[in-house]
């Protein structure tokens, strides 16, 4: 956290808190789904929530990575199978809450990946790319370890949505928008495109 | 080796030998069953040998990853294809000896990886999750790179005796015990859980 | 780019980007085959473009990677996802100037990786390693992301191509050649063995 005002740090512990825990019910409920036990449980609820941020790390060289510093963070992924394994039946079908939990958790990652990068000098292109790895790399992982094609792959407009909001991090970053203004812009486009696209299944064009 | 007095580096280098050497077979038979040829042998023995250590390195930050730096961890990784190549007939017959042999590697892996982080200046829990991941991640790799579900996520109480072997190293830490007991100690842990499990058919609970 | 002699940098440059653009083509032409959306098209480029460098870079401690700090490789990777997304019939139709070009791209990322490596002190069987993994990692992660066995491990003297121009590499280094003939060679090397392979259709025993 050394590389944010200490005014903000807060902020962005709490966010980095939700959404690891959104992420990790989401490789929580996948387990549940395939029959994984217990442990299971928590390996994926811990690989959705916390492989994007280590990725992230390894790559810009922010090393112990993150997770590894913030006992809090694991804290969370672990409370987040625990959750799913009492309680997977009532989320399961609670299924309209979870895909909005799991677009805010996609805006949040989004918004802390790129803002990161951009702290550790990257540049516009490199910060989004990072930003999107951020909010999406657990994700994959998490398919990864169940053998599934990951779901940013076969989801339309999912990690363009995070695309968007990493650019708009960038562009505020630029402009010397203030900080919360910028983080609040970058989560919200990325979760209003998100949301759309679910809601009318807007879809990217294939090649022919 | 620097983060460890001299006299002991000498240990961990022949446990890490060792436990290299054990995994690697594990990958180069996972690599016969699926009809590669005898590259494909050597790169399964080498990426489910090493690249637990080498998570382990990239995410706390200890680079180049200690396989860059001693020959011999990859010469012994390299053995353990070579080994299988010719011998995989009388392996393949000694499968008690081979699930025992298994089973060490997962205890001295959990050892070196928590001791590492551990002198890293690691969190007990972060250190934990380092120690079951140097000890399983190189056996996902392997089974990811076949793409099969990795064994720890469906095999019953493997990575709970890495992450139990961990926490007693852990313990041993906090309470100032001498370094040799602790390790000893710990994968002690790790290998009596693991053959007790596979003796009993232990298994972890399941949501319902 | 500064470990290396400022005159040299500009020809590893240009050896990167077109290794980058022909590797970033093969991970567009899969995405296309599994009727992937233009999205899923550049995440597999950049995929196969760029993740065996960024492997090399987290395993010897060269952060940020060095596609974060180079525009230009993130822009050629993205490119190659365009190129495939217009014109992928025309290259479906050449398929021999496909397999030349990855001949090529193999080669010149063997090099890249295997020459860092060593600028680095790496040890010469750690710096092939590091050469192997620059050449076929990004590949291999293409592969794992639409959940097929990597084609390395499937296809005959592929890697073991690699590994003879990067042991070419790490001769040359060792006997001072001239820093370009030693590139040349080992390219070439890599390059002729690929392509002979692919022509005699030579094959690596297997474990009967």
């Amino acid at each position: 956290m050394n590389w944010l005002a200490a005014d903000y740090s807060h902020l962005v512990w709490w966010l980095d808190i939700v959404g690891i825990y959104i992420f990790g019910l989401s490789g929580a409920m996948l387990a549940v789904r395939r029959d994984l036990d217990l442990f299971g449980i928590i390996v994926l609820a811990t690989a959705a929530a916390t492989a994007g941020g280590a990725i992230r790390d390894m790559m810009i060289g922010d090393q112990p990575a993150a997770m590894l510093r913030e006992p809090s963070y694991l804290a969370s992924a672990f409370a987040s199978g625990v959750t799913v394994f009492f309680f997977h039946r009532l989320i399961e079908r609670a299924n309209r809450p979870v895909m909005l939990m799991d677009a805010i958790g996609l805006g949040v990652f989004t918004v802390a990946g790129t803002s990161k990068a951009l702290a550790f000098g990257l540049s516009p292109a490199a910060a989004c790319l990072i930003g999107v790895l951020t909010a999406c790399g657990g994700g994959m992982l998490r398919d990864l370890l169940v053998t599934e094609i990951p779901r940013v792959l076969r989801e339309e407009v999912y990690a363009v949505a995070a695309a968007a909001g990493g650019g708009l991090v960038v562009l505020g970053h630029a402009l010397n928008w203030p900080i919360v203004l910028t983080a609040c812009a970058g989560a919200g486009l990325t979760i209003a495109i998100r949301l759309i696209a679910m809601r009318y299944g807007l879809r990217i064009p294939r090649a022919r």
